[in-house]
């Protein structure tokens, strides 16, 4: 007799028949006695149509009314889910997000998440009704319809759950769960039990790609717990949770990777007070996101900074850049594409040394040269030659022993 | 500087390219000086599509979710409208039917509006904006989305320009106005300047096509002046308007027909009170709309009862009515299905007599038997045998000289 808030992503609610899969899928846990609330994606390909659609009509949409668009996808998907529902002779409600109270702020296309007010589905749930809510839309507080950006609808669960107190939020996704890395490219990948928020937004913004990054935050910030598993199994999947004690044993829990960054550097930059924020203000406002950022200290009077930025925004960080290293005299920046970000990810790093020093050792063993190093408490992230992702990425899940369960602290 | 309200029905806006020709066409308008709120249908064809995903799903789909559903097709209409509008560097806002505060009763795919807040929609004007508000659609008092019925669009335009006291409401479709008949049987029909509300009324009921009644209905109580013309040329269409002392002059406006209708007949009905009540009760109970009732007076304590009802409800019909036929008493029920309803209509009937003689001696010449005759004030229908409907709408289009202006009372 819990409160359930399952999400499905597009994948899952790709047709008409995968729909009526995830109604009676839905349905069990209903019968169960279980409150369910069901957050939807839109059906696969419906969001690339409907952009197709906007870029037919201009080349820069207007974000708002891009917004109003898009959130037609969601709509078509939880109106059907409860169709399935009472032809199966149980009652349901779909809500949009403006029917469901999600306020956001105004920022159209990835607005986030500002307050729900639950009042109307506790009133549908009393009611018995399976409750089917639109992910990935919400209102803001002028009557405006927005969108959270892709992934959103993990957001949306991960929120519902949040403000309804929902004993947990499901996320069903065509993947069994969260491994120790891609299964892909390392088919000795494990499937992990349980992760923390904080291993889980490492592993989600390094590329894992199972869960939305910002429904981790949102799932950290109200300690929502979570889990990742699949539609098409009955198998338990992954819980992303708090941190316990049995965690912060594991040195490395998984190894993540990026091809989708590219490395710009910027030579013999004059070294004083000023010019790192000069070289960054044209990148920053074109709203390009960078990522790493290593200066080397200098000795003529000048430096060397290095940095990335997404593979989609390259040429246009190289021309921006490019700009202002000649007002400012830099020598030249050099651009690289063909790079790739490889990263191990523990909570028990933090107190522990020699991790570090350990992934340097068995990368080097394989002849594979690091062109960029960062570290946070709990992550170590090398740049290296793309063509050398794959094997970093076995070496390292081998060396760390992740296939036969956690590297604990022993 | 006028306050005008436009509507586009789904061919005008049944691709991107012709969304962007209604933009063009409205900026038009709008750089005149005028105020414009342009309601908008579904791209043609999308309300088709949506229907058929819902029936995918089941059979008979929850009314509730399947006007969630149905809704999505006003509203990418609006929204890639707006995108239009502003790519060509002029402002413009789409508003759904909850933003647009259209209040509906709760009768899902044939909701009435109760009521409009223009307050919003007066604001977005006030900033210069084009307002863009998706046809069909409104909010019930609950806060659910309602759609208005097929044609529904119409009556929300005409509601919008009776709430915002438009100046007129343009109505823009394929055909270039009304005609006195269908051009596409009668190559000599004439395209009226103006009808009056009532006579529109009976054409649009009989089959005309182009208004929705019950936006006429609206436009009737709230005097909205409505402009129906092509969104092709640039021509003046007809004005559906308050009849004026004009009007009255003319006998006969327009020759209609409807082929969509079969015929019960029910023979010898003991005549007694309330047996008409009876034969009709479970029709009416299965939501089945009854057009032409007949009843002829008896002399053998038995009565023949005759009525309409939709094709589309025929065998349906028929088998509730047999049943309770049996119940009754009647010794049997007959089925027509091969029949059509020729109807001339006229405000100036009114005050005329030998309108109707002149209509049977116009049948009558060409042998085209009579089956049942209904007369309202300002119209005369005939039911005929089907074959015989196009050779009847073009004698009487003839005979009452449509072709060169009304028939006036001279």
């Amino acid at each position: 007799m819990a409160l359930i808030v399952q999400k499905y992503g597009g994948t899952s609610v790709g047709s008409i028949e995968k729909i009526r899969n995830v109604a009676e899928r839905v349905l069990e846990n209903y019968k169960q006695g279980n409150s369910m609330v069901v957050v939807l994606s839109a059906m696969a390909g419906q969001t690339d149509g409907l952009i197709h659609l906007a870029r037919e009509m201009c080349d820069d949409p207007d974000p708002r009314e891009l917004d109003v668009l898009m959130a037609t996808g969601e709509q078509v998907s939880v109106a059907l889910f409860a169709m399935a529902v009472k032809s199966m002779g149980y009652d349901a409600r779909s809500l949009l997000g403006f029917q469901a109270a999600i306020r956001t702020d105004q920022l159209y296309g990835k607005a986030r998440i500002q307050e729900i007010d639950a009042t109307r589905i506790l009133k549908e749930l009393e009611k018995n009704r399976i409750v089917a809510v639109a992910g990935f839309q919400g209102l803001d507080e002028k009557g405006n319809i927005t969108t959270l950006g892709r992934g959103g609808s993990d957001t949306t669960a991960v929120a519902l759950a949040a403000a309804l107190k929902a004993d947990v939020c499901e996320i069903y996704t065509d993947v069994k769960g969260v491994y120790t890395t891609d299964p892909n490219i390392c088919p000795r990948a494990r499937k992990m039990d349980a992760i923390s928020y904080d291993e889980m937004l490492e592993l989600a913004s390094l590329g894992a790609k199972v869960l939305e990054i910002r429904s981790v935050e949102f799932a950290k910030k109200y300690n929502v717990p979570i889990h990742v598993r699949s539609t098409f199994t009955q198998e338990r999947g992954t819980m992303v949770v708090a941190e316990t004690k049995d965690m912060e044993k594991v040195l490395v829990s998984g190894v993540a990777y990026n091809k989708n960054e590219a490395r710009i550097t910027v030579k013999r930059v004059p070294d004083r007070p000023g010019t790192a924020a000069q070289v960054f203000e044209p990148i920053f406002k074109a709203d390009i996101i960078v990522d790493m950022i290593v200066q080397n200290t200098s000795e003529d009077g000048t430096t060397d900074l290095t940095f990335t930025v997404p593979k989609a925004d390259f040429q246009k960080s190289l021309k921006l850049v490019s700009e202002v290293a000649r007002q400012i005299g830099a020598e030249k920046v050099l651009g690289d594409e063909n790079i790739s970000k490889v990263s191990i990810v523990g909570v028990g790093m933090r107190n522990h040394a020699g991790i570090a020093q350990k992934m340097f050792h068995i990368l080097a063993k394989e002849n594979i040269n690091i062109i960029m190093i960062t570290t946070s408490e709990i992550k170590i992230s090398c740049i290296i030659e793309e063509k050398y992702t794959e094997l970093a990425v076995r070496v390292l899940h081998e060396a760390f022993d992740l296939e036969n369960g956690p590297t604990e602290d022993r």
